[in-house]
């Protein structure tokens, strides 16, 4: 394999029908200015597209690469219109950036899809598929699973015994389910994450820990996201349960009985305790932790590492370690750096105090 | 299918036999007070609880969910035993959340398993499997491999050369055991575990890092639990030991040459650098950083979040960042936050201090 | 199976031709004290060594285990070399320790490996795999992949469609490729690695968030290693790379755009989020934390459990939350703790001030 080839072949965004520079311009409703009949067949950054790629200027400090792109065609905002630079073709439109991440479906690689059962794949006689189902090579689907229509089951993907799933709900390759996880519409699970494992509760006995029997449920509702090598334990007693349009990066652990509203942001390898309760639109910042059975108030903000050890109220913005009000960590922060060149005075003061 | 039936089948604990609210009484020495012929077969919260569910009521704030429950049996305690409500049978009883605990195995829905090697799984002709052994779909056991009795390898699971498993071992669904690993009686791998990788060390060379070779053993004595998608590396020289009894929850970092002791608790996402001791009987909280060739000792207790960078003396409970005495940390978190108040004004006191 | 034969079984490093203590003292260049004929055919640490295995004696604290060792062979440095026990042989050598690695990959126990594709393993007829390459059991090797001579894809991996693998390539069992990701030589991916996943980004649209399709490339450079469940998502429209060299520990996130220099080491559960530069030469402390669009100057060095929420320039060390250059951040800590027996002292100081 020559580098040619190599290069050819990694353009990101390759293998769509190219398009014009024009057609591109109507599409996005921008001025075309240079050649209207470019094509372009992919997307990258101005600093590594080529000529059949399409790029975009946003900001002045990208200028200089804008002198020396390659790229075929590029979308500029109105401010540098004028700048110095030669691609085929620019087309001047009020959000470059957001102008691009429109045209992004027309230049993405979809993974190949053959609707069916891929001959080893192992469904149980009791397992109920829907329509078009796909289930890829070597996956397992256990007794008494339901899928809705127009699932993809991804390669050595594991779905446990009674596990529900939607319609359109796509299961990464390697990703397992425990059994009897309830799955809604839409969600998309990324490889290798573990969703209804028996959460970590144990009863000490003479001989050692015990762990408790989990009946809780495990329910992951409509368009939740849950990222690569991610981790949802089952309810003990209560459930666990991921509101609709949730989405969850990778690494992220979340623990028995905790309730997850709607539409929140769980960045990545956030760790959320016990019976924990985040509310509707929360978001926590990657690393993040919060402890057991405190309640995140809808639509707080939670700072990225932040050590939530209290309940945090509806709205806010909370960081730090013990978290507190953003403003407050950041109070508290600056007073340590400006403590340090004062600790030393200080005491010295205080032994005069005592001494006088 | 109806969303009739997915509530029918979502119940927590249903598919075993009903037990009526008398048998429940007797079995845990409660008072019935209703119908002792009601019904159960399963558990759940007072709030979600279906008349063919045992729920419970054990503190004074859940009593609005008491008053609206549709539970079945409900156990109280004999302070809220006349709350005002409708189950068809409640039970008095001392402590209603243990009396619940102790009954959950006989609602607890285990999987199906059928003994057996599956006709996919791949054993190599030199590995030696015991008696009422279960090796699912599409496990891989590699050459070598020594496996005991009761043991149930999940599907996907991989056991690489050399492996020794003691007996009831159970290895869930895509777990992977590197080659060479020592695992006692009655070990419980998660699905996505990872042990026995050789470790993160490299000698630096003219051409870069170089891989040192890792020849010291990795042992997960009886009775240990890993949790899902963690990762447990093998010794260099030196061995990688987890103690009896001990529990690791999810997605945990052990790095090479730790040696963790007898009946710990390693919460999900803590990180336990190289050659660290942690003696018997230690609580690490989640997300905690323990660093390198530290010794934490016996029945020590570590705050979640914690960043250790010292030996902890046995028994004491430390916390914070850095890690220090849970008490120290407390003072210093408390002072910094009444010194955002008082750094300005100290500031000017010592400069007219200076003036002076 | 006796515990005979488990113990026999367990030595670290057993499995190779015995080789005796004169060719050990001359393959490093020691001098020989006892019996020159001893074999040695394993490693071992002091207090658990065999008579068949090989140990080390490098500071003053071990000598008690050495006096009580029953290592045949053991190296000691000349301050120790008269230490009171009785290996059958010891042998005088400077650095017993780095003597000890170099003579490791004698010992080291290599898997098991069979060139070929295994059959149960799938392999698209239009991918394209080169000389003496290894496809192990049930592996899955997706549409257009290309696979460089000599590499060894473990049992249970998956490659997506379009990646490129270069030579010499280590994908471990369990390891996921999404599709489209460049893979240099020598590129060693272990068990359960996430590699080229599509980033976490979204758009806000009434119906709720939705994904931003991702185009840019996901490239690993030739000898990165990436430890077991670490993920590395896929550029949105820039590329995620991992420059030449650089070694990844286990569970660590790498987040879409995030460029990172050759021989970087990022220690286990690190988390890199988007669109961070990482440049050449750069060491990350296990849990820390690097956030988005943020740089890390060359060879910087970042302590365990940082938040790192600015640039950080090229050649110094930072650590703590929010990091600071580590001496700051050692004088905050340690005035913090200072300040917690001054406060109330100060805030009397303070109070007399206001009244006079």
């Amino acid at each position: 394999m020559t580098s040619e080839s190599l290069s050819a072949r990694r353009d990101g965004g390759d293998g769509h029908q190219p398009i014009t520079a024009a057609a591109v311009a109507a599409e996005i409703g921008g001025r075309l200015i240079g050649d209207p009949d470019v094509l372009v067949r992919g997307v990258a950054p101005l600093d590594r597209a080529e000529p059949y790629e399409l790029s975009f200027l946003a900001h002045a400090r990208y200028v200089p690469w804008f002198e020396r792109t390659r790229a075929g065609v590029v979308l500029v905002s109105a401010a540098l219109a004028d700048s110095v630079g030669a691609p085929g073709a620019r087309i001047v439109v009020d959000r470059p950036m957001d102008a691009l991440v429109s045209l992004l479906p027309r230049f993405h690689r979809g993974e190949p899809r053959a609707v069916g059962v891929h001959p080893t794949a192992i469904v149980a006689a009791s397992a109920r598929l829907g329509e078009r189902v796909t289930v890829d090579a070597y996956a397992v689907i256990h007794d008494d699973v339901t899928i809705g229509d127009d699932c993809w089951i991804g390669a050595h993907a594991v779905i446990g015994a009674g596990c529900s799933l939607g319609r359109s709900v796509r299961v990464q390759s390697a990703a397992v389910l425990y059994p009897f996880v309830d799955v809604g519409d839409r969600v998309l699970l990324h490889s290798g994450a573990r969703v209804g494992r028996e959460g970590f509760g144990f009863l000490p006995t003479k001989s050692g820990p015990q762990r408790i029997p989990h009946v809780g449920r495990c329910v992951l509702e409509q368009d939740v996201e849950v990222g690569a090598n991610s981790c949802i334990d089952r309810g003990s007693i209560d459930d666990t349960i991921i509101g609709a349009g949730t989405k969850i990066d990778n690494l992220v652990h979340i623990a028995h009985n905790v309730r997850i509203g709607r539409m929140c942001f769980i960045i990545a390898q956030v760790g959320i305790a016990g019976s924990a309760r985040i509310e509707d639109g929360v978001q926590i910042g990657g690393q993040a932790g919060i402890g057991g059975h405190l309640t995140i108030g809808s639509r707080a903000s939670i700072g990225g590492q932040a050590g939530v050890f209290g309940d945090v109220p509806s709205g806010e913005t909370w960081s730090g370690y013990p978290a507190r009000p953003h403003k407050d960590a950041l109070r508290g922060q600056a007073a340590l750096f400006r403590l340090a060149r004062l600790i030393r005075p200080l005491e010295k003061l205080l032994a005069r105090g005592d001494e006088s």
